[in-house]
C-alpha cells in the first residue's frame, strides 16, 4: 500500500463515519423533537444496527492495519498536521472499542435503554428503589468495560478521561477543592447577609410563539448562521450537529418563565456556534465537531453566563425583550434585570442553579460517583449520601428523590464521569475571558453594543476552528497562553457576587 | 450452511437494510421539511454514502450466494410463505442493481442531483433550453443502465416494470386507449355544455394554524394513528414511512385555498394508512411498505377522490370545515360543496387537475416519454410535443414551459416511467371500490356517517396488510376477484360526471 492509497482508504472510512453520524443525528433529533410514541421501538432498533456498523467500521482488522501504517507514517513526519490528527483521533476511537467484545457493548447499550425507561418512571413516582438496581448494574458493567480497555487502571479515571482527555480523579480533586474554597464561604456569606434581589421584573406569562421569535432574535444576536441551523422544540434543551454547515438546537418554552428560554438559547447557541465554526475543511472527517464535553460547556456557558449574565449585556437583553413584548418591560431598568437573572440562592435542582451555587451541585455528583466506583457505596446508599451533601454544601433539606438523586437523566444513560465537565467548562470559560481581555478585546464594549463579532472572532481563531484536532488541555493552554488555572474562575465568581451582594 | 443459519443471515441483512431505510428516510424528510439551506450539501454526501452501503449489502457475492441457496430452499418448499416472499423480493432488489457497475450508478445519481438544481432554476425562469441537455443525458444514461440490466429488452418497458411490476408499453397502450375513449368525449361534451359549478363557497382566506388543526382532524377522521405519524410542512406534499409504527406526512397550507390542503390531507392520509397497516410482523423486513407506486396511488386517490370527493362524504367534510371555521360555511349546503370540489375543467397543471381530466395529463407525459426512449424525439422537441398535446387533448394553449413541460419535478429526478402509475392507481381504486361494494360494504353509508371503519377493514384485509409480499397485479386480482379491468374506472368517471353535468 502506498501512502496515497492509505489516505484514500482513510477518506473512505471517514465518509462512512460521517454518513453514520448524519444518520444517527437525524434519527435522534427527530426522536427528541417530533417523533410520535410508536416510533420509539423502530428508532431504537435502527440506531442499534447503525451503531453495530460503526463498531465494525472502526474495529475490523483492516482499519487497525490502516491506522497502524498511517500512524508510523505520521511518526516519520510523512503526513501533514491534519492527516496526523485524523489518524490520532481515529486511533483513539478505535482503541475505546476494540477490546470490548461486541456482545458486552451491546448488553450495556440494552441495559442503558432499559434503565432510561425505568428512570423516567422512577423520577415521576419518586421511586429510587426501582432504579437503584439498574445503577448498580451499570456501574458494574462500566467497571468491567473500563477494565477490558485499560486493565489495572482506575475505572473512574478511565471514564473521566473519556469525557475530557487529560483529566482524572487527582485532577478534579484539586480543581473542586479550589472551587469549594471559594464558593462555600460565599454562599454562606450571602445567606448570612439575608438580602436577595427581586425577580418580579421578569415574572408573568409570555406567549409561546413570541418566545420562539425572541429565541431566533437571540441566536442571531449571538452570531449563529440561520442558514446552517435547525431550531425545534423538546422536553430538555440540547444542541447537536453533523458538520459546520448544519447544527441543531432543540429548546423548551415555558409560558410562565420567559427567562428560562432566554438562557437556554444563549447556552445552546454557544454550543451551536462552536459546531458551526469548526474549520469547514474538517467536514466529513473525524476532526469535525467539538473536542470534548468540557470545552463544549465552556462555550455554551461563556455565552449564557459571561456574556448573557453580564451587566454590560443587560441593556441589550432588555431591548430584545422589549422588542418582542412591547410594554411589558417599560418600567424595568437594565440593572434591575441584571440582578434578577443573577440571584445566587441554593436550590435543589442543578439545571436551575445560578453561577455561584452551580459547581456545588456538580461536586456532589462527582463525590457520589467516585464512591460508587470505589465500592464504598452502592446505589442503595445514594439518597442518603445525596441528601447529606445538599444539607452540608447548600443548607437544604431534600424533600424527595424526584427533586434529589433522581433529577438528572445522566446516570440512566450510563453517562457517569460526565458531570465534572460542566464545572470545568465554567473554569475554561473564565480563563478564556481573561485571556480575551488581556489580548485587547473590548469584551464589555462588545456586550454593551450587542455586536459580539470581536468575541466570536477571538473564540473562532483560538477554539472553534480547531474542532477535534487539538486536545482540550493543549487547546486551552494555546488559547490562554498558560495551562488551566481555576483561579480565573474563582476570581470571577468572587468579584461578581461580592459586588452584587456587597460582601 | 444450514437453513437456520441462512435465515439468521437473512434477518441480519434485512436489519441492516431497515436501518438504512430509517436513516435515509429521516435525513430526506428533514431535508424536505426543516433543514436550512447550507444543510443540502452534507445531506447529499451522507445519502450518497448510505446508498453505496446499501449497494454493497445487496450486491456483494455472499448476499448473492445466500439468496441463491434460500431461493432453492423456497422452490423445494422448505420455506414458509413469508420467508419465500422475503427471498423473492430481496432477489429482485439485488437483480436491479447487481449488473450495473457502482460507478455507472453513482454517475447517474450525480447527474440527477445536478439536473434537479438545474430544473429548479429552469422552471422558475421558464428556461427549457438549460434543462434540455440534462434530460437527454438522463434518457441516454437510463437506456444504458436498462440495457445492462436486461440486455436486448425495451428500455422503457424495463422502467415501467420497475415502478409497477407486470406493466409494459403494450399494457399501458391498451389501458390509456380505453381511458381516452371515455374521457376525451366527456371533456368535449362538458365544454360544449358551457356550464360550470361555482366555487365561490370555498373561496376566501383561511388562517394557517387553523388549517393545520383541520388537517389533523381529517387525518383522524380517515383513521390514521396519530401515535404513529409525524406531520410536518413542505413545498410539495408527500408521504413516507419507515415501518408500520411510523409514517411521515408533509403538507402545504395555502391561506387562500383551504380546499387544497383538505385534499392533500385525504390523499397523503391514504398513502400513510397503507403504510401504517402493513402487517407489523413485516417491520424491519423487506416486505414492509407499499408494494408499488400504482397500488400506493390507488390508496391515496381512493381517500382523496372515491371517499373525499363523493356526494355521500360532502356533509361530513362540511361539518369538519364548519367546526374549525365557525360561521364561514353557514350558508353552504353539502351539494354545493360537492359540486365546487368536482368542477371538471381542463387546466394546465397536473397537480391541480380534477378526476376527469387528470388521466389526460398523465397520457401526455407517457406519450412523450416513449418518444424520448424510442429516439423519435429528443429533449429539444419536448415543448412543441407537449403544447400540441395540451391543445389537442385539453383544448388549451400553453403560455410558458413553466406551466408546461417544466411543471413536474419527476424528470429531473430520473423518474421516467413513473407517471403512468398515477392513472393506473385511479383505475385500481375504482375496481377496488366496486369489489368492496359487491362484497357488502355500505360504502356510501360509511362515507355519510364519517365512520370509515368498514372501508378501512376491507382495504386492510385485502391490500394494506400484505405489504410487498404480493405483487400488484395478483394483489388486485385477489382483492377484486378478477384481473385489472379499467372499465370500472371509465364507468365511474362516466356516471359521476354525467350526473354532475347532466350529460
Amino acid at each position: 500500500m502506498t501512502i496515497e492509497e492509505d489516505l484514500t482508504a482513510l477518506d473512505a472510512l471517514q465518509a462512512h463515519l460521517f454518513a453514520h453520524r448524519h444518520a444517527t443525528t437525524s434519527i435522534m433529533f427527530a426522536g427528541e423533537t417530533t417523533d410520535p410514541a410508536e416510533a420509539a421501538a423502530p428508532r431504537a432498533e435502527a440506531l442499534a444496527t447503525l451503531e453495530e456498523e460503526v463498531h465494525e467500521l472502526l474495529c475490523r482488522a483492516e482499519t487497525g492495519e490502516l491506522l497502524e501504517r498511517l500512524g508510523k507514517a505520521a511518526e516519520a513526519g510523512e503526513l501533514d498536521e491534519t492527516r496526523a490528527a485524523q489518524v490520532r483521533v481515529l486511533g483513539r476511537e478505535r482503541a475505546e472499542r476494540v477490546d470490548v467484545p461486541g456482545g458486552v457493548q451491546a448488553d450495556f447499550a440494552r441495559l442503558c435503554c432499559e434503565a432510561q425507561s425505568v428512570w423516567t418512571r422512577a423520577k415521576r413516582e419518586n421511586d429510587w428503589a426501582s432504579f437503584s438496581p439498574y445503577l448498580d448494574r451499570m456501574v458494574a458493567s462500566m467497571r468491567a468495560i473500563a477494565e477490558l480497555r485499560r486493565p489495572g487502571h482506575d475505572a473512574y479515571d478511565t471514564l473521566l478521561d473519556d469525557f475530557e482527555r487529560g483529566t482524572s480523579r487527582a485532577f478534579y480533586d484539586a480543581f473542586f477543592s479550589q472551587v469549594k474554597e471559594c464558593v462555600v464561604p460565599m454562599v454562606a456569606a450571602i445567606r448570612e447577609r439575608g438580602w436577595q434581589p427581586s425577580r418580579s421584573c421578569i415574572e408573568g406569562t409570555f406567549d409561546h410563539d413570541t418566545q420562539m421569535e425572541l429565541a431566533r432574535d437571540l441566536l442571531e444576536l449571538e452570531g449563529l448562521r440561520a442558514s446552517a441551523l435547525t431550531l425545534s422544540e423538546t422536553e430538555h434543551p440540547f444542541t447537536d450537529s453533523v458538520c459546520s454547515a448544519h447544527a441543531y438546537i432543540a429548546t423548551h418554552v415555558y409560558e410562565d418563565d420567559v427567562i428560562s428560554n432566554v438562557y437556554s438559547m444563549l447556552h445552546e447557541g454557544g454550543h451551536a456556534m462552536y459546531e458551526q465554526n469548526v474549520d469547514p475543511s474538517y467536514d466529513r472527517t473525524i476532526l469535525n465537531g467539538g473536542v470534548s464535553s468540557g470545552v463544549h460547556e465552556s462555550q455554551s456557558r461563556f455565552f449564557e453566563n459571561y456574556v448573557g449574565r453580564s451587566e454590560a449585556f443587560a441593556p441589550v437583553l432588555l431591548t430584545a425583550l422589549r422588542r418582542r413584548f412591547p410594554g411589558r418591560f417599560d418600567n424595568v431598568d437594565a440593572h434591575e434585570l441584571y440582578l434578577a437573572v443573577n440571584r445566587a440562592e441554593p436550590g435543589l435542582v442543578r439545571t436551575e442553579a445560578d453561577e455561584l451555587t452551580y459547581p456545588l451541585h456538580i461536586l456532589i455528583r462527582y463525590e457520589i460517583e467516585q464512591m460508587l466506583f470505589d465500592g464504598t457505596a452502592t446505589a442503595a446508599d445514594v439518597p442518603a449520601l445525596w441528601n447529606e451533601r445538599y444539607a452540608s454544601y447548600l443548607g437544604l433539606e431534600v424533600p424527595s428523590d424526584t427533586l434529589g438523586c433522581l433529577q438528572d437523566v445522566h446516570w440512566s444513560c450510563g453517562d457517569l464521569g460526565y458531570f465534572p465537565t460542566y464545572a470545568l467548562g465554567g473554569a475554561y470559560g473564565a480563563q478564556l475571558l481573561d485571556a480575551m481581555r488581556a489580548s485587547g478585546v473590548d469584551f464589555d464594549g462588545a456586550c454593551a453594543s450587542g455586536d459580539l463579532a470581536p468575541v466570536r472572532d477571538w473564540l473562532r481563531e483560538r477554539v472553534w476552528r480547531h474542532g477535534r484536532a487539538i486536545d482540550p488541555m493543549p487547546l486551552i493552554e494555546d488559547a490562554c497562553g498558560e495551562r488551566l488555572d481555576a483561579s480565573h474562575y474563582t476570581r470571577y465568581l468572587t468579584e461578581k457576587f461580592s459586588a452584587i451582594y456587597d460582601l
